[in-house]
């Protein structure tokens, strides 16, 4: 249950019935549909009264009685769960399921607690988030997405099941975008996905054995899901320098876990800010096909740079197909499109069309034919040239503010693209109070154990989503609570 | 790889090259870049030849000249397989991933040839598409999308990631459309997934242990779907009478397999076109109480009625929480918007939520927003209607063919709503025969065997997709290839 509670009903005052009688029967009916089901923890209190605009002191008379008549029971500091319809005969001729435990046994993991809260809270209206990984409001293209649909709206639109392999027009131009990155990708090795993140899940379900281990930078995005661990895979995080993970390591990691695949964000890594030098790329290309190791490119940032163009991706130099690309308009266009693709070898490519078949029937087509839209006519370019300059004021913006109010316990690194400014503190803090702290004053943070469980003293700190003004408000105030700690 | 190829690259006559040299340099270049990886079987001959538009014995000499070189080897009957780039050094230092083992390791199982093969023929223009489960195009609501669309360019878009749950607006809007249909569900009670099919994909994913059993009908829509069966899930076929599925066997099975939940499609049940009668439902519930089995009821076809009202959705009666109810925008208004929601009790929304943002981060918010759109504006009851008076001919006019021509030879059914005449054949044919010589004559079927491995004499005809002059060639034709076997 999550700490804010939508209940989408209100006490009315002008009825004849008492506030804590109308929530009792509120409860009771939420009870006899059996959307509040058997065993389920009821809202925090503080919550419900927050909810329904009442004081706290009239839901607790509501819970007492309903406590009292046996629909739901307390049980200390596990909170209040409930127990059921308190009548003779549903006791006794039924025997209903119990869904806590369906949603304990499912096989697939859930998110970390504090990812589900992070998930939840950024739909928050009055929250600064100051990690999040997504381009600001202001920055994203509506106007141009408006002219789009206003374009759709005069032309046939598409409105059936699409190709196991998505649409052909948009993969021959996704085919001639990639080859701006310098990425020689024919439309039949293009798959779309509804974003980069149902690629890696595709990848995990449709090419590796249960029990595979697979290589990954140490932080890496790749832990704050679970898509991989829950398919069964276990990740094997690798030592990462400024140039990028560290070969030797690679090497060493290969043989003793016996990978069957390295994923690596090479350009503006998640969420340290990364970019693995020309040399590196060159060298890992050359290990990968030596040991036979299959490389999974995560370029999700790859045309976000903000000082100079980045080295070419992996795919532009992988002269034999052992690279898989994954590529998505999430970061630098727009997330709620859920349009991405993987570029590799053809039968791959099929054998992943053929699985996202069976999830999902292929991506949207009103955002396929967006997508279309879009990279046919050339708003591309333009576009990353002003978010690219919008994002250049907001990372220096960041970099000034704890320059001026950070330098003394913290350090970091400076981007040149992405999203991300990774700051270490220098001395350890208790995380989950810090998370709390800073969200009672209203900031959102995503704290670095997230993407390292061993990184207990790290902030992914994102400077595209909060405003300017968030921003300096934010990275002025949170020292004061680390240091107050 | 299928057995047409898409080459998006023709020899061009006008070169000095001979062209059997262009289709030479071609197939390197595909080889060179790992497009064609090592292992991977070559589109077959006739294909290659029509892809490039060349006579057949060009294609054979390039490939000679390519197999001599150590490009490729001849298998016989395996086909034509890529052995690598016959360059000394490459073969001597490098040891390049085998993705044809990576395609054969995964976990997921791949969909059946069969499928897989209509999968990628739907897409030819030319094909009469006998068994699809698609409205005809123009049975689709392409004026009033193109509608929203000119409406949606006018209005601030959403172009953001979605919250877990999906649009809190559109989940309004279902609630009350819901509502129509008996079904009471708080906003907080429902998830937004990308059709129906992911809502199955994550109740595999998130309520069930691996190694679970699952009751169904038998035949049913998901044995031709492998999410629950590559999730590890065993499925039990139940028996079906004209009232739907016996409850005998389902207190039976139930026990004997110790299932965990009963997966039922009760309204124009997808292959057979059986309504669970009104008394069956109010049994099946009860027995699901006292027994204590969830129930997930695919109501993708619940509106799609041609005669009368069909009793209303399980989910209606269901006082007690115990059923998951899915549902789809595909079947009425559009498979492409790839929008569906499941509604249930609230811990079993929000575990759903969570792995969906662990999946895809939400569905498309154009299409989201679409959908919205459509509910609101009123639109879809009068398009019901309309398509309903248009799918009541096609019908009416498949049984009068079906009289007219398969009387002699066949059984079937009269379906009361949905899209499918479940058709038994007399006397049983070899499938795959049957399947191929309606494939030479342009006729695309969708045997039985696809939704229950015994169905051999049966074929499912969907009366939806194909126009009225298809339905008439196509019923005319088949029956003379069936009896001329
Ligand atoms: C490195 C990386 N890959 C993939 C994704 C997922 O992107 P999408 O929205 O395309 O699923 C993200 C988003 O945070 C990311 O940071
Ligand atoms: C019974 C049934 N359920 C679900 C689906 C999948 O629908 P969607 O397009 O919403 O994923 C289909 C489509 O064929 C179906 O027949």
């Amino acid at each position: 249950m999550p700490n804010t509670y939508k209940a989408g009903w209100k006490p009315d005052p002008r009825l004849p019935l008492p506030i804590y009688r109308q929530i009792e029967q509120y409860v009771q009916g939420r009870i006899r549909s059996g959307e509040w089901s058997i065993g389920m923890k009821l809202p925090p209190q503080r919550a419900l009264a927050e909810a329904f605009g009442v004081n706290r002191s009239t839901v607790v008379t509501a819970m007492e009685v309903l406590m009292a008549e046996g629909w739901i029971e307390g049980r200390g500091r596990g909170g209040t769960r409930v127990i059921g319809i308190p009548d003779e005969r549903v006791r006794r001729t039924m025997n209903l399921p119990d869904w806590n435990a369906y949603v304990e046994e499912g096989a697939h993991y859930p998110n970390l607690p504090m990812i589900q809260r992070i998930n939840r809270l950024e739909f928050d209206r009055d929250i600064i988030r100051l990690g999040t990984g997504e381009l600001s409001p202001e920055l994203l293209p509506q106007e141009q997405i408006r002219e789009l649909f206003a374009s759709l709206a005069k032309r046939p639109v598409s409105l059936g099941y699409e190709q196991p392999q998505g649409d052909e027009e948009l993969r021959r131009l996704l085919s001639r975008e990639l080859s701006r990155q310098g990425i020689q990708a024919s439309p039949s090795a293009i798959l779309i996905v509804s974003g980069a993140l149902q690629a890696l899940q595709l990848i995990s379900a449709g090419l590796l054995e249960r029990q595979s281990a697979i290589l990954l930078e140490k932080p890496s995005y790749l832990y704050s899901i679970h898509a991989f661990q829950s398919a069964g895979m276990k990740l094997v995080g690798l030592p990462v320098d400024e140039g990028g993970l560290r070969l030797s390591e690679l090497e060493r990691c290969w043989r003793t876990y016996r990978a069957s695949m390295l994923y690596t964000i090479p350009t503006f890594h998640n969420p340290t800010g990364t970019v693995m030098s020309e040399s590196r790329r060159q060298q890992l290309l050359t290990l990968c096909e030596t040991i036979g190791l299959p490389v999974l490119e995560d370029g999700a940032y790859q045309e976000l740079w903000l000082d100079r163009e980045p080295p070419a991706p992996l795919k532009s130099r992988d002269e034999h197909g052992i690279v898989l690309h994954v590529g998505t308009m999430s970061k630098a266009v727009s997330p709620g499109l859920r349009i991405g693709w993987v570029v590799g070898p053809e039968p791959v490519i099929e054998r992943l069309a053929d699985i996202k078949m069976q999830t999902d029937y292929g991506s949207s087509s009103l955002s396929q034919q967006a997508a279309k839209m879009w990279f046919a006519s050339g708003m591309h370019l333009p576009h990353l040239e002003h978010i690219g300059k919008r994002l250049r004021e907001r990372r220096d913006a960041m970099l000034a503010l704890l320059d001026a109010h950070w330098s003394d316990i913290a350090d970091w690194s400076r981007p040149e693209g992405g999203f991300y400014v990774w700051v270490s503190l220098r001395s350890p803090i208790p995380v989950q109070r810090l998370f709390n702290q800073a969200l009672k004053h209203g900031i959102l943070l995503n704290p670095g154990v997230l993407y390292d469980r061993s990184a207990v003293r790290q902030l992914r700190l994102s400077y595209a989503y909060a405003s300017l003004a968030e921003l300096e408000h934010a990275l002025k105030l949170l020292p004061q609570l680390i240091r107050s700690r």
